[in-house]
This record gives structure tokens, sequence and C-alpha cells, in this order.
């Protein structure tokens, strides 16, 4: 895999540019996730931004290679591993719907049996790694080697000081999986799903690996290396549900002001996806009060803006 | 208005009779909806599909230019036509996300003070229809106008029956106005705003009408006789808003398998936008459970297979 | 105040007299419902108390021969006399049980189909008016003429001006009908229903009034005439609901401090219930942030504390 | 303790006999609850009961001295065990109002901010141990201890295997108790909640225990001993939740049948209080589909009926 090499693949450098030169006049740009203080610590002026090109190359602008927490955006991987593994009997288990309103959560788990609406919120989430656990036994782990694989970088690894944060604090996370639970939509003992859980939501990386490691989503299912993970519906099927669940409750502004198949974490990261042309990887640390990267959506909807790359 | 001319733009023509023989050998086609007389009295055989190119042109195949009840589609139209005469403030009045489980809808307008989620859920629509009944004196009216000009077709009409119909079972939209009036988000008389109301889900027009009447969407803004009613960020709010919320429960699964911003009615129709190169519009009356045309969904994922244009 | 003359049935007057003294000395009073003008001018340092015994005897204290607004304190009669001419049946309509939160009173029909949780919360005194709108062609004037036989009183009578203002104002209470009318559990039109339930709820009496017309359930349902109305168990049945139901979301409240069966208005009445013993009905009309009287409130847990008449 | 002494005391002896042979001769018990094995095991045909008099006389009818499975019934004591030691600030924590629909447990705690709406729904349930656990170190040796001490039996005892079968369904509760815990409403680590919660649910006892040792109830707050737990206002208080609370969804017509303030569990028993007269007890494992004892709630309703002992 190359980062960088010829002139020629370097397209939207100065797109990437213009966009940093922007963001840095922009005063604004909301409060890092405060809940845990590992989080909390991070300062909101910092900003990076990658594109990863089909063929490997990546390129970007400000802290691109700084590592953040990663949180949420792993969902994203999870559900491709898993979905390559056990194919649509996972939608039995999970479905691909919009959530609506975060306040319905748990009355929705309660109305439909126990299946959460899509992959990406909790509920959702905590299925998946469930399943992926079931397995492959070290469902965090597999993840992490897939991440390495990915983005060519073996350095990426889990923050224990985060995973324990996040473990302090997951009482809701717990009621999320005992509740599931009782339905028998979780296969796992809840502290072995959980322990898994939130390692996984703890992995470093900066905005070029993710951008690497998003690729196959780009190239249809393809991987880094050649191999096949997931069939060229399923990778369709994953960018749909990142259309239309990928940031929280504000699906259907990202879907208007960026047009394309994104996923943000709640450490400031949001990964996008131009179908069969490049993926980007975009992180300032300061969130709207529905837990986006103030700055990251911004730059995502210049970039479609100033490259007409938007899906509408 | 012209059907068709060049051969040049009869482009998808071949990829239409494809799918039409498709369809006609797959048993199975879902059932009428049956809550008033007139839609349940359809043939669930019945299918229709046309495309529109931006220059106007259109061509379809099967029962193309047969009306049938427009119902939900209408939506799309009067939100356009509100949204160009009100501008941003329309969203402090109405919401852009999706709106989950429908199990939900009366408790999410109480949980968010008789603000709807989207202007596509029934609530969101008598919001927006409400609006333009205050900003036009004749919401229906206007839209019916609105739609003979971009279809062509000065036939276009009213169905009387169907809109007493609609009023003999509309206690349900009854109970929404009079629920968000009484948080303030009504502002014309509930009867009033009724009668508009079911007047212009009556509406009765073809694909080849629909196709046309839509193009507006696919060419940024701009109406057939060449002036703008949108701007070109309105517009592509509007697909957004289709693509994540334009069928009922199902828009991840439509996004999924269909990819484009689509909008579909209990009258079995559903509409399609490719922005930037032509519409789309299908019909066959069987629903499936979600109240999606189960023959439309079909031909709109095998014309986006067939041809590549998927978002995804 | 005597109205009868016999002096040994004046048992509670000098609880009366103790109660009237602590109440004016105690500051605090709460605030009248402001949700109709009309409600909104009454003094909240008004008040009045009075008993009724089983032989008719009335006597009171302070404004006990005042009218006010009774409000929701019409449901008791009007459940009274269609729980006497349907029987059972009424129950498959509307159930006996707490409603809990108000917040979820939409959910509730919702998740229950259109049948409401007693007949004390809004939507379930709109389906008995609806029945006894079915049954007798006029259901608030057979309440009227009820309240007036019961009371002793010719003079009661509708007040015109807040059945306007309730009507202007009856968004919510139309939008339960509707709801409902769609389950098929109101049998009338609507508008003809919201008529007759405004027009109940905005009948004047005075303490001396509704503490003579509530003996009836004391009476075990044998009215002021000697006529049995109500079945020994349906009169047991009716108090049973008015202690868990009768106080809006303070039934639990209520049956701790004052331990009676009660039921509350709006407009700062309280009518109370120590079956086989006598009535008691107190106004006054600032209330609590759940929309109880305040001072009446305190009036009957003093009686209750003083006399050892609670049931606990 | 006194089993029976003087003949005076057996006063209502007859009336006990009577109901048991009325039973008797019922068919239909409902069903045992099955969630786990060991109450699934009991044979629905089972009955007894007992009336405690004040003085500690405890007399009964049919199985009235074999143990059974206390359950939801411990939820009475512990609320009285803390009640006594934290007075009126424990209801910052825990409310006294009826909680409606059972579907509505979570999304109520997610609109009330952790705080359930009454000690006797589980939640509430919880919140009361916890704190007693916070209070004691042991919270069901503590429950146990009472106990014993009321009921003049040194044998009542945990159930070990039906602790062990309740910890292995208990995932409903898990997800309750990290709910409220995210609220900051639990103060204990989850596991160690739920091992005293479901020891206490545990505990084995007869319907002669009970009965004794519900008579601090019935006695104002006095002890087997003389001593005082509770001041006769939270005796009251807690008589009152009973009434409007004890019976899960099936409170208001509890209180139309019986007329008490009652509490049942799933094991089949139900306790209720005639205030300053008496006890009963009754005990038959057969569930109607709300959770209560179908042979129990008949048997308590016609002892109302026969001693004229209603409170209505």
């Amino acid at each position: 895999m190359v980062i960088m090499t010829t002139t020629s693949s370097l397209t939207f450098l100065p797109v990437l540019e213009r966009i940093a030169e922007e963001i840095g006049r922009t005063p604004g740009r909301g409060r890092p996730a405060d809940y845990i203080p590992a989080l909390a610590a991070r300062d909101p002026r910092s900003f990076g931004m990658a594109v990863a090109e089909l063929d490997g190359t990546v390129y970007g602008v400000g802290e691109w290679r700084q590592p953040f927490s990663t949180q949420s955006i792993t969902k994203v991987f999870t559900l491709a591993l898993e979905l390559a593994r056990e194919g649509d009997e996972l939608w039995e288990h999970v479905g691909r719907e919009p959530s609506g309103n975060p306040f319905n959560s748990l009355v929705q788990l309660e109305y439909e049996n126990g299946i959460p609406r899509n992959p990406f919120i909790n509920a959702g989430a905590l299925v998946v790694t469930d399943r992926l656990q079931t397995r492959t036994g070290d469902a965090a782990d597999t993840l992490l080697a897939f991440l390495r694989a990915e983005s060519g970088n073996p350095d990426l690894d889990f923050d224990r000081q985060i995973a324990a944060s996040e473990t302090a604090h997951g009482d809701r996370n717990a009621a999320l999986a005992h509740f599931m639970k009782s339905y028998g939509n979780i296969e796992n003992a809840v502290p072995t799903l959980l322990f898994e859980y939130f390692r996984q939501c703890s992995i470093a990386a900066s905005c070029a690996d993710l951008a690497l490691a998003t690729t196959f989503l780009a190239r249809h299912g393809i991987c880094a290396d050649g191999t096949r993970l997931l069939t060229r519906s399923q990778a369709k099927q994953i960018n749909a549900i990142m259309l239309t669940c990928g940031t929280y409750d504000a699906a259907g502004d990202f879907a208007y002001r960026v047009g394309l198949p994104g996923k943000s974490g709640v450490g400031g990261g949001i990964i996008a996806v131009v179908p069969g042309r490049c993926t980007l990887c975009v992180w300032s640390p300061g969130l709207d009060e529905r837990g986006n990267s103030v700055a990251g959506v911004a730059a995502l909807d210049r970039f479609t803006t100033l490259t007409g790359l938007s899906v509408f």
C-alpha cells in the first residue's frame, strides 16, 4: 500500500487545503464530549482531514496523522466483519431503519421485542458485536486486526484508559444489553459483551488510518489486499445504512448538507464514502448538540459543495 | 408537452421494457390499500412505469398513461411549493429527520411540542398544507395548478369520491391536526385544513404526469417553463428528505434496494429522482405491509441495478 | 348555616369551623387554572366547605353557597348515569385502572386500541359522555336534570361563557375524540360529543349543591327521592375508581393524605365520600401543579385527621 | 407467638371456613408463574388463608401453615424498614403514584429521570432495597430478621434454589438497575443490589407467618414487641400505596372487588390490611393474566363482602 507517490492521484488536495483554510477562520467549534475525562480534554480547535483514493493513496491537511478516539465509527467495521460472516441472517437480529427520536430507544426495543432499529444505534451495535464475539471469540481483537491491515498501520491499538472510563460510565449500555438479553437477542454474557464493546470503541486511529480502512466500502467490498470481504450488494447495504442512520439523530440534516454515506463518533471523527471514487475522514473534537463534530460536518459539506460529489 | 421526439433521449426505454417483462412474469403483488373503497377496487396486476428526461421527453411501458390516486406523493409538491414561499423558516415548524417507528407518532409529537419529525409523515404534511393554505388561501388548487403546468396536462383533477371517502375515514388525521393545533403549530381551522388536505391527496394522475411534474427536482429547482421554483440548495434538501423519509417505515430498505430519492403513496405510485439526469414514476396498486407498492419497489430496484444509477 | 333543622345531624360543623379558621391563617393557595379566562379570574383566597348528611341535611363554612365551575367533578355523575343505564358492558369501552403518567395518555390509547384507562381521564370521560349521549340524545341536559334533582336546586345551570371558552381551547379533547373514533370507540359525531362534553363541564354549582348531589354514593346508590340509581356494587365500583383515579396524577398522594374516594376539578372544587356516613365538597380556586385545589386538599386532609374518618 | 388462645378473638374463623368451602367448589384457578421452574411446579389447587388479630392471635383454613415463595410481598416490608430509617427523603428517590400501563415502565423512567413511580413496581423496589442496603450493609438479612421477629417463626429462610433461578432470569431487573444507575438513582454496585434483591424475593413463608408479619400495619406502626417501627402517618402512607399500587396493573379492580390495602406476589400470595382491626394472608399459586392469585383475590373479595369490612 502506498501513502502518496504519483502526483496524479492527489486530486482533492487543493480542495482540502481550501477547506482547512476556511475552517481555520471559522469561530465556534462546539464542545468535546464530556462524559468521560479522556475525551473532554481534547482541544476543540484541533482539525484534520484526509482523503484516500481507491488505489491506496492517502493525503490530507491539518492534524490528519494525529490519532483520536474512534468511538462509534468502529460500528461500521464490526458491521462489515459480521455481515461478511453471517450474511442476511444478521438482519433478523437488527433492523436497517432509522431510529427516530433517541428518547424512544427503550420503548422501541420493548415494542419490537428486543430487535434494535439499526446497527448504528448503541443497542444495534451491541447486537452486532455480540454476534461477532460468538463467531470469533475475540470481537475487539478481530476488529483491531482488520483496521491494522486495511490502514497498513500496525501501531493501531486500544486505549486502555478510555476503555476503563467507558466501562465506569457504561450503565446505559449495560441496561440495553440486559434488556435485549431478556428478549433472547444477546448471546454472550453481558459483562463479556461490554468488555469487547468498550474495547472496540476505545481504538485510537488517525484520519489517514480511517480513510484507508474505509476504502473497502468505496471499492464495493474489496479489501486493500484485493480479497473480497463483502459482496457488492452488502457494501451497498452498508453505504445505505450509513446515509440514513450514520449520524445519530441528524441523519436527515447530514444527508442534506453532505449527501454522502457517513458515520460519526463522539471522539469528533467522521468517515464518509464516495462510492467508486474515494473515502474521507475528518476530525475535530468539538461536537454539536446531537453529538457530531461541528467542524467535521462543515468540512464535508464544503467538500461536496466544492467538488460536486454530493449524491443529490 | 412532448412525449417523445428525438430518438437520442429514449435512453432507458429498453431497460423499461425489460423490467415490464420481468414484472409481468412475477407472481405476488401485495394487496391494494383497503381503508377506502375506491382504492381497494384497483387490480393489483396493473403496472405502469415512465421516465421523464430533463428536456421534457417522457416515455414509458405498461399502463403509464393510466391515472391513479396520487395520495402521499403530493406531499413532495406541497413541500416544494411552501418551501419556495417560506424558505428556511418552514423548518421551525416541521423537522427533517426520519421518524422511526410509526407507533410513536403521537408520543413523538407530545415529546417535541407538536413539531412533526419531517414533512412526509402525515403530521408533517398537515403542517405544510396548513402553511401553504395560509399563504395562498387555496392550497389544494395551488397544488393542482402546479401539477397541471409541470405535467402539461390540463385534465388533471381532484377525485371527489376519494376525497369524500378520505374525509369519512379521516379521524386519525383530524386527531393529529387538533393535537398540533393545541401546541399552536396549526394556523387554520382544522376542518378547513382537512378539506384542503384530503383534496390534495385525491388528485388523480398518471406515471407520465408525475414523472414530468417531478423533473424540477432533477433540474435542481427549475420548472418546465424555465423559471426557478427552488434554489439549488432547496432542491437538494427535498431530495435528501425523500431519500431518508420518503417511503414510510421502509426508508432504510428503499435506500439500500433503490438508492434514489423517492416518495410513495398508498395509491400504489412511487416517484424517484436521479438528480441531474431524469425522473421516474412507477405504479402498481398492490402494497407491502409498510404501504409501498410491491411491484413498484421491485421495478425501481431493477432499474438502478440495470443502469448503475444507484447512489451507492 | 343550616338547611335543615334537626341539630342532631350537624355533627361535623365544629370541625368545619376549625378547618376554615386554620385555612384562613395559611398563606399560599396555588394559582387558579389559567387556560380559559373565566377560570383565571377567580380569587385564590376564596374558600368554602360543606358536609351533607345521608338524610339530606347540609351545612358548611365560608363560601359554601357560592357557585363555581364544576369541571371534571361532573365526570362522576355522568359515569353514574351511564353505568346505571348500560351496566358492566360500559367497562368494555373504558377501563378502571389508574392511568399513570399524563404524558402517556395518547400512547396508552394507541397501545390499548383506543380504550382509555379509566372514566376520569379526559379520554375516558369523553367515552362515557358519548355513550350517555347515544342513550339519551341530550347527555348534558340529562346531567343537569340529575344535579338539580339531587341538590334540590332548580337554579343550577350551564355557564355559556365557560362552555364557549372551553370549545375555543378544546383542541386536545378534539384530538382525543377523533383518535378514539378512529378505533371505533366513539359513537357520535365528534362536534356533537364535544358540544355535550363542554356544556357538561361548564355547569356551575356550590359546595352545598355538590355535597348533596353526591350523597347517592354515600347511600350506596340511593337517590335523594329514595329511588335506586345504582346497585350497591356499582356504587362501590365508583367509589373505588374515585379513590384510585379521582385526582389526576396525584391519586396516590390524595389516598395517603385524605384517604377517601374523591374527585377534583380545575375549577377548584373537590367532592369526597365517606361511604355510609356523609359526603363533603370543598372549593378554593388556587391549584397545585397537578391541578388539584391546594386549600381543598388541605381541608380534606384536616377533616379526616380530626374526625378519624380516613379509610386507612 | 400465640396461635390461638381466647375463643373470643377467633372472630372470622367461620367466615374463613365458608370461603374455603366455596373456593373448594370453584373450578378455574389460573396458572402458576412459569418464568422460573420452582414456581411453575406448584399445584394450582393449593389454597390457604389466615387472619391475624391485633393481639397476635392467628388462625386459618386450608394450607395456611404451608410455606410458599413470598416474592413481591416482601416489597411491603423493605419499604417499611427503609421508610423507618430514612423518612420522607425516600420519596425523592421513588414516587407514590400508580404506574399505569406496564408497557411504559422504561419510558416512564426515562421521562422522569430515573425516578420510579412507586415502591411496588420492580424499579421502585430496587431503589428501596438499594437504599436499605446502603444503610444496613445486608438488606436481605435485615428483612429476614424482621420477618422472623414479627412472625415469631425463627425457621423462616431464603430459598437458595429460587434465588438462583431468579438471578438466571434476571436480565430485565438488571436492565432497570443499570438504567436507574445511569441517572444516579442507584447507590450500590448493580450485582450487589441484584444479589440482595433476589434473595429478598426468595424468602419462603406461610399465610400464618405473613399475616402476623403484617400486623404492624394494622397497628398503625407498632411491632409485635410493642416498639414503634413507623409513625402513624408512615403506616397510613404504606397502606395507601398498597391500595393504589399493590396489585400490579389491577389495582383498580382490586380496590373495587376487595377494597382493602393489599399486596400480591407471583408466588400466589396476597396480604391485606384492615387498619385497626386485623390482617389477612391468602395463598393459591394459580395466577390471572395480571399476575395476581385467582383464588386469592376471590377469597378476599368474599371476605370483605361477608364481613362488610370493605373500605367503600
